[in-house]
């Protein structure tokens, strides 16, 4: 296959998250390569492979997929199997999944991913907490509708599960209101050895870029 | 088939006219119905059909499928002419139409959709005019290599296309700087039957929301 995916830095960029957790968990090979954030080159890093001037990118031979979602799709027509199987499921998981990708502007804003970050105090707007009920509400309904299939939101995990897993990480990093729900929900992913990586790679990055330290502890 | 879509206000819903668009270029048949924006009743009538509590909606039997873009992965699965036919093209024109779906925020806050406005002035913040710059270079960039085939961006109308229609109806309803490749685009929409109907219903709008009439005259 021969496939690159292109990563900001694992602690703190959860566009690149999503794709890298699709194609772990389908099985699907790839290389990857971390453009570390604020760096003095990281502009031109991105540009050179991205362009859209944004990670995540998957090159594939000639090929260039930039944004998180387009790249999930392309992993779904090599592996099927990260949608649901059935249409009507395929376009709910695709809903969800689109929901993610353009919007909870507050939560991206108010609670950047940050997965060393632990238990930090913070103050959220009414937006951010409207957009976490509605969180808790995909969840919750899916959750009960496909719970006999399994622990993602339609019992396998699909790509709707990756578009939500930085919103998990934040549910860790942060100390807000969560329902049990959502808790058995964070705790599927935090006993998932592809996710687990990940959290074991950011770990482990040196790189603390201020910017992104948001959420006051 | 029996499928319902519903929309917003045509002259303003620029999300709603994305799948409407789709659709018709692919003559799949819908009903629609139009939630008119701001008034009394808007926020319940959105809620009775919509888990997202935003339009366009589309409904089929039991099934409910919100945001644009699934709803138009959803017409592909009826009618897959929708995506470029070559796996690599379909991987490009869902990165573009991803981009579209996520970002140019500047855009979409400073020069609101309004099929009805014509040239109004605008001054536009640095984000905002970068944004118009990304938008030629992909409109540009796509034309220039499959212009053989026709003139939408992949040749023949993609979904692609329909994710950059509302861009279009701005950049007739503001004057900006515009470079003849986007003016060669925003006719080839203008000349398009399917497009036309959509402006001729805005057009008869009877309705002014004064929250979305932005962009100074
Ligand atoms: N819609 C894009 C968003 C990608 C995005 O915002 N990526 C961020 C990092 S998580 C980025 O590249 N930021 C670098 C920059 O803006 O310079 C996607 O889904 O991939
Ligand atoms: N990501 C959604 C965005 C939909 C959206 O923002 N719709 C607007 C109208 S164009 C809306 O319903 N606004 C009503 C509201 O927010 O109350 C999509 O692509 O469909």
């Amino acid at each position: 296959m021969s496939m690159t995916l292109y990563l900001g830095t694992k602690n703190y960029s959860s566009w690149s998250l999503r794709p890298w957790l699709a194609a772990r968990k389908a099985a699907i090979k790839f290389d990857e390569i971390i453009i570390d954030f604020d760096q003095p080159d990281t502009k031109s890093r991105i540009l050179e492979v991205s362009p859209s001037g944004k990670v995540p990118v998957l090159i594939h031979k000639e090929l260039k997929i930039w944004d998180s979602l387009a790249i999930c799709e392309y992993f779904a027509e090599i592996e099927p199997q990260l949608w649901p199987e059935q249409s009507d499921l395929r376009a709910i998981a695709r809903s969800v999944s689109a929901e993610m990708h353009s919007g909870f502007m507050a939560i991206r804003n108010e609670m950047g991913m940050n997965v060393k970050a632990k238990h930090r105090k913070v103050t959220l707007t009414n937006q951010a907490q409207e957009e976490l009920l509605r969180i808790d509400q995909i969840w919750t309904g899916l959750r009960q509708q496909y719970h006999a299939q399994g622990n993602w939101l339609f019992g396998k995990f699909s790509i709707a599960d990756a578009m939500f897993a930085p919103v998990v990480i934040r549910l860790k990093a942060y100390t807000v209101k969560t329902s049990p729900t959502m808790q058995a929900y964070v705790e599927t992913f935090y006993n998932d050895s592809a996710f687990l990586e990940w959290i074991n790679d950011a770990e482990q990055d040196t790189l603390i870029v201020p910017r992104l330290e948001c959420g006051q502890v």
